[in-house]
């Protein structure tokens, strides 16, 4: 059983996956990826992943078999688990629970495609579904505080050697270090100026329009003021809302464009980079309390976009200050300039 | 003038390092690192750096030139400058302020030696020496808050393309967010327990054996309960004390033996891992105050070592979980089983 442990001097909660133990062999440096065999993502390999949770299909295909359009799957190395009890106590000062959570794989597309940007706008819209439609079942569990959705592209982003596009969703027992980390920042702009500072970052963005990519009429895509990463990519919906999931179908098409979109400008302006892809957006939450309390009205979902293009290394790990080599005014000129 | 610039959501600075400017062509995707040139931190090669701010070097002979054991340079491309103001400021929703502060190069051997680890002990004494003497300098520059002292060893761990021994100092103007972060999770520990959080976890480690690597007179490493990466590894000295550059003349030749064997038996594990190595200490501070006040009792120096065998993927940006799929016990147990 993997085990959530918790640092007594910062209060980081660390997933200890006892069951991938590796030993100084198991390690390579510096290894390129493997040249790969038969994709389990591919239609027609439906039987080479745990069976579907959840699946866009033609009517009358058969679940786990061909005719999906989008499908999701348990993921083959579960980093938590989904059967079982937190299980929360001590151990001398330290604190650990057992590692609850779900851990999901959302295949992207049927045929072997890499890149999202390569994949339809109506391809992506059905991606969207399949999210919203995970993001609402799994708030049903009571165990479970939190779902991140990420993508990683490319060996460096931490993608393993298949290159068939695809989402993973974890929901966690805990909410995550950095998310509380983000609602408290956002809410404690709102104590002071009773606004939302992300509605605030889209109307100073809009008008400045130095750092913004894209502007079209629900979302706008920008180079954050501080961005962490070279080419550091945010995307929101201009319309306040805490809650990615509630999105409106009418929406999800707008969406699903602006993501092609940056997704191929990136593509083509950097020669096909690694990118972490990560959904930010509100913890499930019955009932409201704490940091939680006025979240519809401070919090505000959006998505941000990291190529990997330069190394963390010493300094970043020790003071959590991020070096990024590209302004992210230079970043948006280009990117704005890319055409796609 | 490189500007650091403070992410209005979570209060993260950043440093814009405008005049590193990147554009999308300066990018290599996935390149290894080039053969190397002319060392310029090789003995003969003085005029090859910034002229020395200090250096242990043998009585007559002359600055910039051989006969040193350990030089201290500026860096050629520093992400701080040690000239001006810090320029506070605003801009609409955001805050910035000018990068002040100092980058320096600790070169650590004037033989061409890669890794810290093949370096002699009397060699180490040296380089803790010079830690120690440019620590207490620069907290006379009361624009400074912190420095941070730190290595990157081989590619995967941002190190460049010269493999010669070295650290790097930089000091900031503000204090960085993990190190308050860091200092107020101890405090808050010290507060309730009114014990500090270090030396509550060096008795339970020393006790309980586990996750022990090496327990000698003064020190111990350990790999830490809530290890972030496989193999990280932390020294901590047993005497309770804040302040890295207070350690008595006494005890460098006890911590540079303790460095010496940590890092041998890393490299010996894991065929030379790329790394980071990060000195965590209290920051500068006249007069004390906030979270300052108690940090005296509160916080104690230590070392973390962390190896980079995994990447960093979407889940850890977004969560600050991070995904360890060694654990500590057996890591600490494959080290101490390691001959070296």
């Amino acid at each position: 059983m993997p085990e959530l442990r918790k640092d007594p001097v910062i209060g980081r909660w660390v997933i200890i996956a006892t069951e991938r133990a590796k030993r100084p062999e198991d390690f390579k440096v510096d290894k390129e990826p493997a040249t790969e065999g038969i994709c389990p993502f591919c239609k027609g390999n439906e039987d080479r992943t745990p069976p579907e949770i959840f699946a866009i299909r033609k009517s009358e295909t058969k679940q786990n078999q061909p005719g999906w359009d989008v499908r999701v799957v348990p993921s083959i190395k579960p980093l938590l688990k989904v059967e079982g009890e937190l299980n929360r106590r001590g151990k001398g000062i330290y604190d650990l629970m057992d590692g609850i959570g779900a851990h999901e794989i959302v295949v992207e597309t049927p045929e072997h495609i890499a890149n999202i940007a390569d994949l339809e706008e109506e391809q992506i819209v059905k991606v969207i579904d399949a999210y919203v439609h995970r993001f609402t079942e799994l708030q049903k569990d009571v165990r479970l505080k939190y779902a991140l959705m990420f993508k990683n592209y490319g060996h460096t982003a931490g993608a393993g050697h298949i290159n068939h596009a695809r989402s993973q969703i974890i929901a966690t027992p805990v909410n995550p270090k950095r998310v509380k980390e983000e609602l408290r920042g956002a809410k404690r702009y709102y104590e002071y100026k009773e606004r939302c500072v992300f509605c605030d970052i889209i109307k100073q963005e809009m008008e400045d329009g130095q750092r913004l990519i894209i502007d079209i009429d629900g979302l706008i895509a920008i180079a954050p003021f501080a961005s962490r990463f070279p080419f550091e990519v945010w995307i929101l919906p201009k319309e306040h809302c805490c809650d990615f999931f509630k999105i409106g179908s009418e929406h999800r098409r707008d969406l699903a464009g602006i993501i092609k979109k940056v997704m191929l400008k990136l593509k083509t302006a950097l020669n096909d980079p690694p990118y972490n892809f990560v959904l930010h957006t509100a913890p499930f939450r019955t009932p409201k309390k704490g940091y939680l309390k006025t979240i519809e009205e401070d919090f505000h979902w959006h998505i941000e976009i990291m190529p990997r293009l330069t190394r963390v290394a010493g300094f970043e790990w020790g003071t959590g200050f991020y070096i990024n080599p590209t302004p992210p005014e230079v970043a948006a000129k280009s990117l704005r300039e890319t055409k796609v």
